[in-house]
């Protein structure tokens, strides 16, 4: 990654610099890496892939940012706030590009699409949960595509390439796509619950805005479809743009009182089930060891 | 661009349509057609490759219109005042990832190779662009560099790629990208320019704002180096953050005394000749011809 950001000139070598900082659990590229892996052996191109994946991932983040005006992510001032709010779109816009063209560079042109597509999925998955804010009538059919498309395809990209790209067939492809799209699925779910849940201090982020900004989650769903009829209409009544005095605990009780959290990490767990039958046809390996703990990886963030 | 656009989901669907109604010049989709045409004819490539540049100019035309809270364009509400910064940044960022991902369906890689690269380096020309905000220093050579970065490079890709998908060699297809490279920074000199001459009615945008925001251009590159101390002096203080005293007619005036708009024409009218002996090796056709008049028609702005 550092690679692919590098620059003469000071204003853009700081600015990579600057972005290498916001260093995450980097999920996607170990899941590259652990698929190449599991198909035998490290492929050349698995380690630039996994950059171009992270920086994608890097380049929603820069956008998220700015648009929730967040000043700093795992500890570090944000783009926006540091360079403000143009820096911001435009730094996202050029990890976005600049990871598409050195997929271009490759004479395998699989990275290229199956990574454009993703992109193009992402953006999809976004500008539908928008297209939904305060739509009470989102199903949990809804919700699966929406999540599908914003979180888990890229996931999916991850692991179906790593794999490809160390030879794998394209029924091992999409097997192992179908892998990584499950543990996105769970993983955001889990996310959502942990929005609902979570503990502030260890999130490294203010919780419980997805309600406040209509953005309906599983567990909400699950809520809304399952509460008796005076409740549905208290959280619908609480359920508008501009609703600041909405308290997070009460919420919470609710949820609990329908069992809405366990509910959704159910799904959860059974996206996980399903995903790691996908492996099933792996020869035994220590990646597919490391593949076959993600699950447990992803559902440790609820205890 | 309305194929590429559509959906079956309500709100990407009137997303799309929207989107459409942004009707400019369209000047990169003909120059794609023109260059085709004139190396033998319509090269059934070339609409989809001119949407796409089509849909990379607007995609940064959503992310600019956040950026100036601008609220109309072209008498059609932009997409942030209809839907708000958070539709209009992802849209932005959904143009730019559909058109990317249509690119790599084709068999022939040189289409999204050229393409890819020409956008990361108009995102690498809008960050020079802030690094060297409120930079009195900024010389001729740096803005050149950024101008060819920020607007040529897409006008040189939109006629390179018009070249080599009707059958054009390598090197014509280069003799064309310097061509359209050479419209570009022309165009790019001449809207400078009428950021400080024109008249807003016409314009249909709010005109002055590049001093304002810090940024420099030609002809102010040149007034900086060409006046005498104490008026030089007088402009440092102007060119600062916040100084939203300053007053258009004042800078205009200026401009006039030291011939600095004059001389920022001729160095579009040198490019311009430049780029037009590229179109000398053309044998004669109507596109040839048409080519012929942009330069003209890109001057024509300024009378």
């Amino acid at each position: 990654m550092s690679e692919l950001l590098s620059s003469t000139h000071p204003f853009l070598s700081s600015l990579a610099g600057h972005l290498e900082r916001f260093r995450g659990k980097r999920l996607r590229p170990v899941l590259v890496h652990l698929s190449a892996k599991a198909f035998g052996g490290e492929a050349p191109l698995a380690a630039e892939v996994a950059a171009v994946i992270e920086m994608i991932h890097l380049a929603t983040l820069c956008h998220d940012d700015v648009l929730d005006d967040a000043q700093t992510r795992r500890n570090v001032p944000t783009v926006n706030a540091q360079w403000g709010n143009r820096a911001a779109i435009i730094t996202g816009d050029f990890l976005f590009s600049r990871a598409l063209e050195r997929l271009g560079r490759f004479e395998d042109p699989r990275p290229y699409r199956i990574i454009s597509r993703a992109a193009r999925l992402v953006c999809e998955g976004e500008l539908l949960q928008i297209g939904a804010r305060f739509n009470a009538g989102l199903t949990e059919e809804d919700y699966h595509e929406l999540i599908t498309k914003k979180t888990a395809v890229l996931f999916g990209a991850a692991t179906q390439l790593g794999a490809l790209l160390a030879g794998a067939t394209d029924d091992e492809g999409r097997r192992m796509e179908a892998f990584g799209r499950g543990l996105g699925v769970a993983f955001q779910v889990v996310d959502d619950c942990m929005d609902l849940t979570g503990v502030e201090a260890s999130a490294g982020k203010s919780l419980g805005s997805d309600f406040r900004n209509g953005e309906l989650t599983l567990p909400v769903i699950h809520l809304l479809t399952s509460a008796r009829p005076g409740l549905r209409e208290e959280l619908l009544r609480e359920f508008r743009p501009g609703q600041a005095n909405f308290e997070r605990e009460t919420l919470q009780r609710h949820l609990q009182s329908c069992g809405s959290i366990d509910y959704a990490l159910d799904v959860a767990r059974r996206e996980l089930n399903r995903a790691s039958e996908s492996l099933e046809t792996l020869p035994p390996s220590a990646a597919r060891n490391a593949l076959q703990n993600f699950p447990e990886y992803i559902l440790a963030r609820t205890r």
